[in-house]
């Protein structure tokens, strides 16, 4: 079986097309929400890794989501990824979407609608008649914009089989081109994958000449099985995200598919253009933007993946490493050390080391973190690659900040009153206060407070290490929500406190962009996002 | 088919063993290794949650592996679960394993040896022949020790099948009851379970007399569907962990195992003694003990499993919870909300909040709890089911310690030099110290180690808050290492660096009980760990 696709051209049989969502359904669970220069980062970052199509965002959801997915949809040309934004079955859903991904090289729209009997009678309180009718004129309305369109039966895995060929039957004949169906509520076991799409490749007309996807929550740890189950029925295309991220349990990990699908090749028989050495780090680029850490023991990027501890694993693995590793950590993007460099490294290797981690600086950028380096190497015994991705990553996120940090001292211990006092500009201008609290942190962010009075809610305090050591740099993760948004903001430094005023700050200045950027939009309404 | 088993009796066909290696296989993966009371809190833990039986160690690995095995099965009745002890072949081996299981009400010996082609040439360097001899010969010895006997055949997925048979055959003539064939690299796909244990049931005379059992790692991210499949084709025994962890990618989680095998009851057919509305507690109660929590998307038990963020998943949810939710959260043990307790609570509903998550304490426990409670609920607005947790959890790990942190004062700031001074208790010997460092916390630490002077080195530091809000409580892990052997300590305050200071301490007195009853143990021979 061959298959001409508009955005593909002809593809082989044993081509798995690979859609990252880690952008759409990645990025709208809690606490994973990413500004404009994130995803931009995270879409070179996942081009660079080889997926096909990138879901960039739903479009109607908020002028911010239309301009990532506009800004997305420009970045790449011909030879990138195919940009996708997310729609519901309504017009205006349609055409939002359609505006926003107008300027993509290879634009793909994404429409979907609920096809299970609960959903269609308690959420979207339509007939099936009058989700067939939807299906038809959606999918006809988004062919008029682009050729490469994707349909979704939201909830498809609970949907009662006949009236799940007929919904796939219309879309064909409307003009989509990928059928996709989600298990959204990540409920099936791998035989229904099987059962689900043989079953429509076997009785629905037109079947042979679109692209079958699969798109697997993982609520019962089996998104990764359900996904292989999908393959083996004909389903072409897998939806998946960076670290497993999305809804609830998240999605089929993008690393683990694509991984299974490597490892196993000769009994799976699939191939991807995943670039697999590229995989470690777009993870760990994900984890800094979000911050959230994968656990020890998350396979193929967790830190623990390829670590053997117990004695006999070791004796094991010291004569032949096959007999524990069926992958090898290069092959994901690990290296056996990454120990790089000290105070006496100079301006070349460090540009060279930022070029080796996936950087491309300017001259003043390269001048700014290059002094950060050195200060960090005179603080520090050996510098890793890991701190280097921190300071750089602390330098991007602030870019033009309207909120400063001046000075700040900070006294506590046991038993007594914890205090902080602080000096900050706002857009240049200068002012200072100081502030008790429960904890040296909570002192400082009363002092901010005081400083720049604000009525955003504290909802995450998280800190990291970046590296081992006592001299580690403390990566800390500020979460602030007011009105309902949420921002997170990170701050970087080898002291914690000093880190959290840094987090605090920028999750501030985060804040003051969107309150200028957001809108209302209607979210609300009688139809309902995918997958 | 109904089975007779010397620890179950009679199992009808549908009854699937739940074997926990938590305390075995998870507590060997690097960073989980727990105390002795560590363990015991967790095996109390697991036969509350209803798991079949507990793999508490590998008696050989050390003396405080032996000791561990011997008082968890010390502990139970026979209404509790089997404990089992692991070895490898050898008859010192099982000699020890069943020496540290000969208290237990309903003991088990696990044996294994490795089966497959590169792990017999290369790690054991024995022929296929003298494989089968240990087989039967450690069978045998085990049988004479106790009637519950499991066997397992190291990296079985990847041996060859009618070796497989054949050593099946001889474990079972030498008298196992329970046949383990483990997937112990991670390797296998759903369709080789299937295959495995369909063709040994069907060509290994007397398989219909024992329990098969499936033991499955995550590298590829298949382990709870490599479960599932095993069970259809006939396995009865379950090996798993809480929060999915072990070696590597660690093992098939218990709580998705468990939930899947429930929610699809009526596709699957099996059921299990598993109290899910326990599955929460027990996990969180991991996360406390070794320091790492799941990450938000961890299915069943991660902060998001049960999250609905998307404005339209909310909408749907609000009309019908089955719309986005295949099971209820409360099932599996979350409360809607875990607001509790004021300043103005008194003693005895504190008590009865304490029983409630889970704690039984005698009065002088519950005096010191009560006293913390009211000092918390001074500085905290609201007291919530984490906070009291917490505050329990801290006291608990605090018991008869050698070294006590009497007091710290500490300063610190933006382009200041961060300074700590610092007065300790050694064996009831007061000692002052001070000292700067890069941070607020490296200045904590070096203070440490000029009050109590030591080499272990730092391997790991974080920090999490116990609950939402400014005056959270910070949980902070500190990991030591000395000697290659790793202890993990835990503080909590509301000030970050003084729960920084209890960690630290906390781990150097767990340390010091390691310094006094840990021996070299001989762990690199010839033969090697299972599964």
């Amino acid at each position: 079986m061959t298959i001409q696709h508009p955005s593909f051209g002809t593809l082989s049989d044993d081509r798995v097309i690979i859609f990252d969502t880690t952008l759409r359904d990645g990025e709208q669970s809690p606490g994973f929400s990413m500004n404009l220069e994130e995803k931009l980062r995270m879409a070179e970052a996942l081009s660079d890794l080889g997926a096909d199509v990138l879901e960039a965002g739903f479009p109607i959801a908020s002028p911010g989501d239309f301009e990532s997915v506009q800004s997305i949809a420009r970045r790449f040309s011909k030879s990138g990824p195919v940009v996708c934004g997310l729609s519901r079955s309504a017009p205006k859903d349609i055409l939002r979407a359609a505006e926003a991904v107008k300027e993509a090289a290879r634009p793909r729209i994404h429409t979907f609608i609920s096809t299970s009997p609960l959903h269609m009678s308690v959420k979207l309180r339509m007939t099936p008649e009058q989700v067939l009718e939807a299906v038809a004129n959606s999918v006809t309305l988004a062919r008029q914009h682009t050729a490469d369109v994707e349909w979704s039966a939201e909830d498809g895995s609970r949907t009662e089989p006949d009236f799940l060929c007929r919904c796939v039957e219309t879309a064909i004949k409307a003009g989509a081109t990928t059928i996709n169906i989600p298990d959204t509520v990540g409920y099936a076991l791998p035989e229904d994958m099987t059962r689900i799409f043989a079953m429509l490749r076997e009785r629905v007309p037109g079947a042979d000449g679109v692209i079958f996807s699969t798109h697997n929550h993982n609520d019962l740890g089996l998104a990764v099985a359900n996904t292989l189950s999908a393959l083996k029925a004909g389903a072409r295309q897998v939806e998946c995200t960076i670290n497993g991220i999305g809804e609830r349990a998240g999605n089929a990990s993008l690393e683990e598919v694509a991984m299974a699908l490597r490892t196993r090749q000769e009994a799976l028989g699939y191939k991807t253009e995943i670039v697999t050495k590229n995989i470690l780090r777009t993870s760990r680029l994900l984890a800094t933007i979000t911050g959230f850490d994968v656990q020890p023991n998350k396979a193929i990027v967790g830190r623990n993946a390829f670590a053997h501890e117990s004695g006999i694993h070791q004796d094991g693995m010291l004569k032949d490493r096959g007999t524990y590793e069926i992958m090898t950590p290069e092959s994901v993007g690990w290296t056996t050390s990454s120990l790089v460099m000290g105070k006496h490294s100079g301006r070349a290797a460090f540009r060279d080391k930022l070029k080796a981690l996936g950087y491309e600086v300017g001259d003043n950028q390269l001048n700014d973190a290059f002094a950060r380096f050195k200060e960090i190497a005179d603080r520090k015994k050996v510098v890793y690659d890991e701190d280097i991705v921190a300071l750089v990553d602390d330098q991007i996120l602030r870019g033009s900040d309207r909120l400063r940090l001046v000075a700040l001292t900070v006294a506590t211990g046991l038993h007594t009153r914890p205090m902080a006092t602080m000096k900050a500009e706002i857009d240049g201008e200068e002012r200072e206060g100081m502030a008790v609290g429960d904890g040296a942190v909570d002192a400082t962010f009363n002092a901010i407070r005081q400083v720049f009075p604000h009525e955003a809610g504290l909802r995450l305090y998280a800190v990291q290490s970046v590296t081992g050591g006592t001299d580690a740099q403390a990566r800390v993760t500020v979460r602030l929500e007011e009105a309902g948004k949420l921002v997170d903001g990170q701050g970087f430094d080898t002291d914690t406190i000093v880190a959290s005023a840094k987090a605090y700050v920028h999750a501030l200045n985060k804040l003051l962009i969107k309150r200028e950027r957001t809108a209302p939009a209607d979210m609300a309404g009688a139809d309902s996002t995918a997958a």
